[in-house]
């Protein structure tokens, strides 16, 4: 997507420097810092620390992880057993995102058919290549999709704003190019259609108000920044038309796990009659379990996150502690919404709605 | 209450100084200062300012507001236009607090009956203080009622801690003494309950983390700090037994009126099966009105509140920007959770659940 006239994605091969680079996230909107990943400890302290984050990132982070990892210097890469160890260490760096072990697994299975290391390497840039470009194409798919709901929702309201909520960053900066969630709205706005986009600030973290409002903003897209705690009250009183949020992993009966708060926006939106929609890569479904609040492991990080907050202090990047030293916090990084509370999804095969058999109807090559 | 193992309140009259002073609960926990009020502009300052907030406090305030009106140098006191003027200035300082309305006229109304204007003085006086005693009474006994629910649920328990949740701080800061929904708390807490609290941080002005759970400390009660986003998914995993929250304005039906976010928090705990209670003196109730979500006016404050935060960084308090520059953002201060999601309310006559005719039996003095 363009960021000031120049087109730009959150992770890219540097053909120049052979290096992989991403867009270090945890300093935007204040600062685009980009950052070389050149072994395989640098992509799991990228995952961990969220340099890079969203699900379909991570998943294509995790990929160029393993073409990381056959180039390192010690050369080990050939051998089978510590590929699959290093692989094993890139997919433990987070817990709750499933394209991050779709993406490692696909990458490494292409290198372990070659025997020969510099095929090896070889077959894993390119796997991980098509990963990224492939990702790319679905969020396109995603927003061609999720653009009649929207323009549906439009022609009802005759061209007055489609207020549109979202939570967290599923935009391409969680992403490859589009988004998830934001993908239908992109593709709205490029249409001509009029949308307003309900930006919550998604504490602790806020990749709404950093990422979400940056990446709008860059786009030309009207947005408002909200806090988590507003948008039940904008939807009693009608200022929300729709509701689309992305995944870090959904299970195949339509259980959906995204950054925490997400089920909160999920009760708020079924008790006001708006619809609600997941958009989502099928890399991110879990096709072997059904119940998300029972399966889905939910990451716990750093009370700290909670604790302090970062921003913009006097043109510098400072971090503020908000609550007494003593009090200890919690943090939970994800929850999870059952499938009763989500109208439906959006995938690159189209739209269903969030039961097993509709999503199955969709992926029939899943079906047991 | 104790601070540090002094009796303190967050207003008082100062008799060495013969001056009404307050906590400044903006500095809060990391600077504790206090402020005097010397004028009704100086009032609505603090009012309009959250130098003090919290809907019973905000009464307390408006009522020694009126006495301090009667002080001013220009000595128009005596005069009843100029003095119902000044009223409606305090009364205009905030508009969704109940309370201010009520302790405003109830001291306007004392003051009014005196055409002396020595005497006025000291009726203003005596009535506002009055008031303050009997609100920190009202929390005293919302205390007690409060206390058999959560011993009841300490009971089932055999023992083990009662986790209940609470947003924004409707604590002795936000009241005089014990707080609304803190009040059950404490009263379990010094009655030897073992109870843990969830302090929701309560964006934008952080009354969770930075008030809530500074009291709590203070009075050695443990607690833990969460974002508001994080409530739906502690109560899905069994980690809350108890809602409490305070209330701005209640209407005789049961709407309750109460920081924004306070409405997903309810339907979070209607979709777990966790009771909602909400702790509030017969000062916030709104006796003429049924509707909440029709006729409470939302106060809408300055979006700034959302885009910086106020924090410690390096032994200073500083603010930080947290979205871009560019980016607008919206700040509805309050939302409205319908009676239909509250399992009771706790008074100072006791509990009751939240119905029209549960409440009017609890103030049969209110039937029309």
């Amino acid at each position: 997507m363009k960021v000031d006239g120049k087109d730009m994605r959150p992770i890219w091969f540097d053909k120049k420097s052979e290096t992989v680079q991403v867009i270090d996230q945890r300093f935007l909107p204040h600062e685009l810092i980009i950052k070389d990943l050149n072994t395989v400890d640098d992509t799991i302290y990228a995952i961990k620390e969220m340099v890079v984050r969203g699900a379909p990132l991570i998943g294509a982070t995790g990929a160029l992880g393993v073409y990381i990892s056959l180039t390192q210097e010690n050369n080990k890469g050939a051998d089978n057993d510590y590929l699959k160890s290093e692989c094993k260490r890139l997919k433990n760096a987070r817990p709750t995102a499933m394209n991050l072990f779709w993406g490692v697994d696909r990458v490494l299975s292409a290198a372990l058919q070659q025997a020969d290391y510099g095929a090896r390497i070889k077959a894993a840039f390119d796997e991980a290549l098509a990963v990224i470009e492939e990702e790319a194409i679905n969020c396109q798919k995603i927003g061609e999709y999720g653009l009649s709901i929207i323009e549906n929702i439009s022609k009802m309201k005759n061209g007055e704003p489609v207020n549109i909520l979202t939570h967290c960053n599923a935009g391409w900066l969680a992403c490859i190019e589009y988004g998830t969630a934001t993908a239908p709205v992109y593709t709205a706005f490029d249409n001509g259609i009029d949308v307003h986009v309900w930006v919550d600030e998604t504490r602790p973290l806020n990749q709404g108000s950093r990422l979400t409002a940056w990446e709008l903003g860059k786009h030309g897209v009207n947005h408002t920044v909200i806090t988590d705690n507003a948008g039940g009250h904008i939807m009693q009183h009608g200022m929300v038309d729709l509701v689309i949020v992305g995944t870090d992993r959904t299970t195949r009966a339509g259980d959906v796990a995204n950054k925490i708060g997400t089920y909160l926006k999920a009760l708020a939106a079924k008790d006001n009659d708006i619809p609600f929609y997941v958009a989502l890569p099928s890399s991110t479904f879990d096709w072997d379990i059904t119940d998300g609040i029972a399966d889905i492991p939910i990451e716990e990080r750093d009370p700290d996150e909670i604790r302090y907050v970062q921003g913009l202090c006097h043109g510098k990047i400072k971090r503020v502690l908000i609550p007494p030293e003593t009090s200890s916090a919690a943090n939970h990084a994800f929850d999870v919404t059952p499938a009763r509370l989500v109208t439906g999804f959006i995938t690159e095969r189209g739209v269903c709605r969030a039961t097993q058999q509709d999503i199955l109807s969709l992926f029939p090559d899943k079906k047991k």
